[in-house]
């Protein structure tokens, strides 16, 4: 990934100060992406792109450069509407719960749609705990979808997680249009160690895991 | 909508038969709708769909022609790959558990994606039992989301609704970005009464609904 500037970055360092598990960067360490602006215009008519949806389990090692990942994440669950802050994906009472981290070889990185910027939160290579299968751990991208369970304010905890998984659903179908229209391969996730993998990310007990998917370029 | 011709259904045939709450309409009224085939090409390049999803909650009253509505179910839930049978959305171990009723002035409506037909299993108006919000009665169309948990073999009583509400974001976001590019409006939704209108559509047990989206045409 290419790094544009780094920043202090408080609400991650609180966090880090905390940690036990992968070994954790020094403050100074974790760095912070300013995401080119995402795309106007661009991509195949929708109909090409629904035609072309599918899941790819193969990748090459071949990184995504960051304006196709600025692309990604706009698209995946960014802001389409900066006057309100609404996104990209619907969102049950404007509740916004749901956030993206990337896991990729330089660790792990917390997309913040409001900012369109990555944040560093790892500099751990944490992708092989984002899976069962082998190619999680080599593919260049594996998109983490977590929930904040305090934001579904007025859900039952059954609804919580019901309304969470399916906000992963409208992310994940975002992101396979776009793989579809770009070249790109992916394929969405649900099998993982979710309790070992919210450790590694630290993540506070109001937060969970839904699933994940895969970014990269396919194999051939 | 129109109709094209008339079919015996006998899978339907056989649960109206059990038939309580609604009045039923006589088998030989039931119709079915052999839809003209999905768009090939067409719509909005990705970018800009994606840019104007949003979820519209006022509709006219107007009907949506019946090309439209093919390729509205066909982006949201069809087969994109005859061979295979696989579909728009993926799916947890290609068990293919969603399906969409649709239901219309004229009664209520089984998408087959395989067949891209529409075949008739109420004629009642039952718009009204779809939501709590007054819209949802006369907007021309409202799609129910229902999984069949028989078909989610392996997964737990807990994971079945996970996947299944998951699977309904996929479809869901495939018609947002259709209605953002074809003019439509759209809402998805998830209150309303499930029993009750699991009862109305007379669902099997092992079936259940997941949410359902509102889609017509704008107001103003």
């Amino acid at each position: 990934m290419m790094l544009s500037r780094r920043t202090v970055n408080l609400g991650i360092l609180a966090t880090a100060g905390l940690a036990v598990g992968p070994t954790l960067a020094a403050a100074s360490d974790l760095k912070a992406i300013e995401l080119p602006p995402p795309w106007k215009d661009g991509g195949k008519p929708l109909a090409q792109a629904v035609w072309a949806r599918r899941s790819i389990r193969e990748y090459v090692d071949k990184p995504v450069p960051i304006e196709v990942l600025s692309n990604l994440l706009w698209s995946a669950c960014g802001v389409n509407r900066p006057a309100t802050g609404d996104r990209t994906i619907p969102s049950w009472r404007h509740t916004l719960e749901s956030e993206i981290f990337v896991a990729a070889a330089d660790g792990v990185w917390s997309y913040d749609g409001k900012a369109h910027r990555l944040t560093q939160i790892l500099t751990d290579d944490v992708r092989a705990e984002t899976g069962m299968q082998d190619f999680v751990a080599a593919a260049p991208l594996n998109l983490i979808y977590v929930a904040d369970g305090r934001r579904l304010e007025g859900a039952s905890a059954d609804e919580k997680r019901l309304w969470a998984y399916t906000d992963s659903g409208f992310i994940g179908q975002n992101v396979y249009l776009f793989c579809a229209s770009e070249g790109l391969a992916t394929v969405f996730r649900a099998s993982l160690d979710r309790s070992r993998l919210a450790k590694t990310l630290q993540l506070p007990e109001t937060k969970f895991i839904t699933c994940l998917q895969t970014v990269g370029y396919p194999k051939g």
